[in-house]
C-alpha cells in the first residue's frame, strides 16, 4: 500500500483526478485539510503539491521518499536543509501559455495597438506603420523547455534567436549562443530581452544597471522567470530614463508587489500578476501520474530537480 | 525596348530600386510626375502601379499589354470595361504582416491586457486567469494565400482551424471546410472569425444579421479583407446588442471611415486605419522583376488576376 498526500490549494481537483485514475493500492490524504490523521504522517510516502505547503507537510512526514511539485518554481523546497528524497518539477506544460503571454505583448507594442486606440478615441484617421516581427532579434535569458517554445515561436514569425548558455549547445531555435561574459554584445544585438530564468545564487540580480545599460533604447524586457533576477530599483531607474523602450514583468521580488512600489506608476512598465503560465491540474495531474507509474515500476522519474544545480 | 510607366505614390522608390536591378533596354517613365513626355504614352508596354492611378494611366496608354499592381485590392482596375492586358496581383507578401495582425489582437483579448492595465492603474493584485489559444476554434472566410499564412499560425499555437470554400479543397493547415450554405452550423463553432475576402458580386456583405445571428457570444470577429463584406449597419447593432464580444476591423465600405459613421464610438470595436498589411515598395519590386523576367522570356506570369473570377 503507497501512502499518498497531496499538498496544494487545488487538492480537491487534483485528488478527484488521482481518483478517477483508479490507481492500485494508494491511500490518498490531502493537506492542509484534516484529513492526514495523527499517525499517518510516518506512512506518507509521497507528497504531491504546491512548493510552500510541500515545504509544510514535510516537517511533519518524516519518511517521504518523493515529493513531486505542481509548479515550475520549486525554490520554496529547495532552501530546507533536507534533502533525503527524490524532488521532481513540472516541465513542458507551461510553455503553450508562456509563448502566448511572450507574443500578446512584443505584438501589443509592434503592432501599435494602444496608438491605434488613442487614434479611435480622437475620431482620427491616421494610417499609423506598424512594425514587423520578422527579422528583428530576440534575446532569450533561461534556455529551457519554456525557453525553447518561445524560441520556436519567435522562428515561426521570422525573428532572430539568440541566447546566453554557459556551455556550448545545439538547439534548433537558437541562431546564436553567447556565454555570460559577452553580455554587453548580446544586450546591444536585442530588439526583445525575454527572461525566463530561474532563481537560483547564480542569477540572483543578474538583470541590473550593468546589463541594462547596454540595451537599445526601443528594446522591450519581458520578465515571466523569476523576480529575484532583477534588480528593480536599478530597472525603475532605466525605465524612468528611457533606456528601454518598456518592461512586462509577472513576476517581482515581493508578491503581491507591495502597494507602496514604485512599478505600479511607471507608464512604460506593465505588471501581470503573476499570471503568464497558470497550473492547470489536468495537465499537471498527467505529470504526476507518469512519473507514479515509473516510481511503482522503480524507474528514473522525469523532470528530477538535481539538487546542486538547483534545477 | 520596353517601355514601362511606374504609376505610384511610391514611384521614385520603385524607380530607384528596378534601377538598381540593371535590366537591359528598358526605359521607365513615372505617372503622375511630367516625365511621361506627350507622344511616349504610345508607347508604354507595361504599367506598374497602385491601382487608383493604373487607371488613370490606362486612359492615356492605349497599348499596354501588362498591368503589375502594387496592392492585393485590385477592385480599381476590375471596374473598368477595358480589360485588353495582363493584370497579376500582389500575393505571399502580405502574409507576415496579416498573420501578426491578426495574432496581436488575438492574443490582446485572451491575454486581458486591457484588464491587466485596468487592475495596474488601481494598484490591485488580482490574478487574473488568461485563457489560451490552445484547442480553440478560428474561422477563416478568404483562404487564399493570405488565409493559409494566418491559417499556419492558428495551428502553430494549437487551434483549431476551419473554412468555407465552394469546392472541396486539399489544405494543411485547414481541419475542416464547410460550403457557404452550411453558414449557421460554421458560424456556431467559432471562437473566432477572421475575415480575408476580396470584394467581389459573391462577396458582398455576405457576413449580415443572419450570419452575425449565429456566433456565440464570446466570438471575436477580425475584417481584413475588405469593407464591403460586411453589413456595417448590422455589424454596429450585433456589437451594441453583444451578439459577439468584439470585432476589429482595417477596412471599410468608405475608407477613410467618416467621422459621424457609428464605428468609432462602440467601445468593443477597435480600428485600424488600413495599416495590417502595407505595401513595402522592397518587396513588392521583387514580385515586379520577377515578373518582368518571364514577361520578356514569353513565359506565364505569376499572381495572374482572372477577369471573369475579379481575383
Amino acid at each position: 500500500m503507497t501512502n499518498l498526500l497531496i499538498a496544494s490549494k487545488d487538492a480537491d481537483a487534483y485528488s478527484t483526478l488521482i481518483e478517477q485514475a483508479n490507481l492500485p493500492d494508494l491511500n490518498i490524504w490531502k493537506y492542509p485539510q484534516p484529513y492526514l490523521s495523527s499517525g499517518h504522517e510516518q506512512n506518507i510516502d509521497i507528497i504531491f503539491g504546491d512548493p510552500n505547503l510541500c515545504v509544510e507537510a514535510l516537517e511533519i512526514c518524516p519518511n517521504v521518499k518523493w515529493v513531486q511539485s505542481t509548479w515550475a518554481g520549486i525554490k520554496p523546497l529547495l532552501s530546507r536543509s533536507r534533502q533525503d528524497f527524490i524532488l521532481t518539477g513540472v516541465k513542458d506544460v507551461f510553455g503553450p501559455q508562456m509563448r502566448e503571454y511572450v507574443f500578446a505583448y512584443l505584438l501589443y507594442f509592434s503592432r501599435q495597438i494602444q496608438n491605434f486606440q488613442n487614434l479611435q478615441k480622437k475620431t482620427t484617421w491616421t494610417q499609423l506603420e506598424p512594425t514587423s516581427l520578422n527579422h528583428k532579434t530576440m534575446g532569450i535569458l533561461g534556455l529551457g523547455s519554456i525557453g525553447s517554445e518561445v524560441a520556436k515561436t519567435a522562428k515561426h514569425f521570422g525573428m532572430k534567436v539568440i541566447g546566453i548558455a554557459q556551455n556550448q549547445r545545439n538547439e534548433t531555435f537558437i541562431d546564436e549562443f553567447y556565454r555570460f561574459e559577452q553580455y554587453q554584445t548580446f544586450a546591444r544585438k536585442l530588439d526583445y530581452l525575454v527572461v525566463l530564468l530561474p532563481h537560483t545564487e547564480n542569477t540572483e540580480r543578474i538583470i541590473d544597471k550593468q546589463f541594462l545599460a547596454f540595451l537599445k533604447p526601443d528594446c522591450i524586457l519581458i520578465n515571466a522567470g523569476r523576480g529575484q533576477v532583477i534588480d528593480e530599483q536599478d530597472l525603475a531607474d532605466a525605465l524612468k530614463h528611457n533606456q528601454l523602450k518598456a518592461a512586462v514583468l509577472d513576476v517581482f521580488q515581493q508578491e503581491p508587489l507591495p502597494e507602496s512600489h514604485p512599478f505600479w506608476k511607471l507608464d512604460n512598465l506593465f505588471i501581470t500578476q503573476h499570471t503568464a503560465a497558470i497550473s492547470q491540474p489536468s495537465e499537471i495531474c498527467k505529470i504526476f501520474l507518469r512519473n507514479f507509474s515509473r516510481f511503482q515500476q522503480g524507474k528514473d522519474l522525469q523532470y528530477r530537480i538535481d539538487w546542486a544545480k538547483g534545477y
